[in-house]
């Protein structure tokens, strides 16, 4: 069967999809139309029941999770990430968590702060500097962004992409993009590894192709520009 | 080479303490010492560049990360998850990165609201009532403990306990039990599924012995008491 996979521009969706375009596996896609909030209709939530998109239609039911399909993918199509007793494994298994509950988790709060602490502007205030700060002993998104970079430097920059590149380069762009006008603690060439790693993965025919389907201009990840998008909303 | 645990009684190295007594491998442990914050040190920083507990040396390197750690410990060893192409792989890895990325780290941010919007009383009651609430459009720890509820009521109670069991069956505890004297928000008895599997596994000898090593009492999973670990400090 083809994959299905049920995404909305620029949304998390955009991860697997350039993981489904690296192995080159046939897939539709079925819109979630943020706009009408879809993902909280009772029909979406038969798909995925958390309410968040992506979800991925497979053989062996419907996956959720970015982090989860990435990895379901590589090993089910044997690319994309270290076979599992083969070395490096591990390093590709900790980021790739690290990834999914530090920074995209840490990216959403600052996103979504209503979501973390309700209504306060004053709490709300409270959340998105506390994340963006240095964080001596928290640990913040300037905290975990230094540590991927440290980690990347160590990497053959060679080397195929893995799904934990594909999945940090997504972030990196949101990073820069959103809360849209707010996004002056961040600045990629802070981060030299994932800089480079971004402007790498940004010439690939996988992710060209990914990239003009949902809309993201020429350099969508060492220096991207708000989505426009053929179909359905980014936010 | 025999593993090596670096934890702390009742952190979640508990969880992987737990995988490795279920399955049988040999492994020393490394007590972090909390009392000192040890795993500020540089010298645990050197292990574990995120400075949190727990991290696990083996032969692939040192891994940290609970649930990178546990599906690493199940493929090496063939127990405790389905196989990459085995049907079921998708359940576990979804649900495992959502247990990650939302229960364990809301729980984490109900712990140590100063992590997430700094000192100020207003925003971390403004965090902990966001938490803790129906969540209508937020996934708060309430409405993803039901999620949970509902995907392991569909599960076979007699299988054997694989690495997502371990997992929640900890958060539970640490539902039941921290922040100490502010858990009102939690009953395991709204929750039927899950306080049924923290009823069988806490009978299991392997997680007996676990339970035994850091203190944890009779009843650890399903009705628990604060640790009174023989060595180290829970908090």
């Amino acid at each position: 069967m083809s994959y299905v996979l049920h995404h909305a521009p620029d949304n998390a969706s955009l991860i697997v999809r350039l993981a489904l375009e690296e192995l080159g596996v046939p897939y539709e896609t079925r819109l979630v139309d943020r706009a009408t909030r879809a993902q909280e209709s009772a029909a979406y939530r038969r798909v995925n029941p958390a309410g968040l998109i992506p979800a991925l239609e497979t053989s062996d039911g419907v996956l959720f999770e970015t982090a989860a399909i990435l990895l379901w993918l590589a090993d089910r199509h044997g690319r994309l990430a270290p076979a599992p007793c083969d070395a490096g494994r591990g390093d590709v298994l900790k980021w790739l968590v690290f990834v999914s509950n530090t920074v995209h988790t840490g990216l959403r709060m600052t996103f979504y702060p209503e979501k973390y602490v309700g209504p306060d502007p004053q709490a709300q205030a409270a959340l998105l500097s506390t994340l963006r700060g240095p964080g001596e002993t928290a640990m913040t998104l300037p905290r975990a962004l230094a540590l991927l970079d440290g980690f990347v430097a160590t990497r053959d920059p060679d080397r195929a992409p893995d799904v934990l590149d594909l999945y940090v380069t997504v972030l990196l762009r949101w990073c820069a993009l959103y809360p849209q006008g707010d996004t002056g603690w961040f600045r990629l060439g802070a981060l030299p590894a994932l800089e480079a790693m971004a402007q790498r993965l940004e010439t690939r025919p996988s992710l060209r192709k990914a990239a003009l389907a949902e809309g993201l201009g020429p350099t969508p990840f060492s220096n991207p520009r708000p989505a426009q998008p053929p179909e359905g909303s980014a936010l």
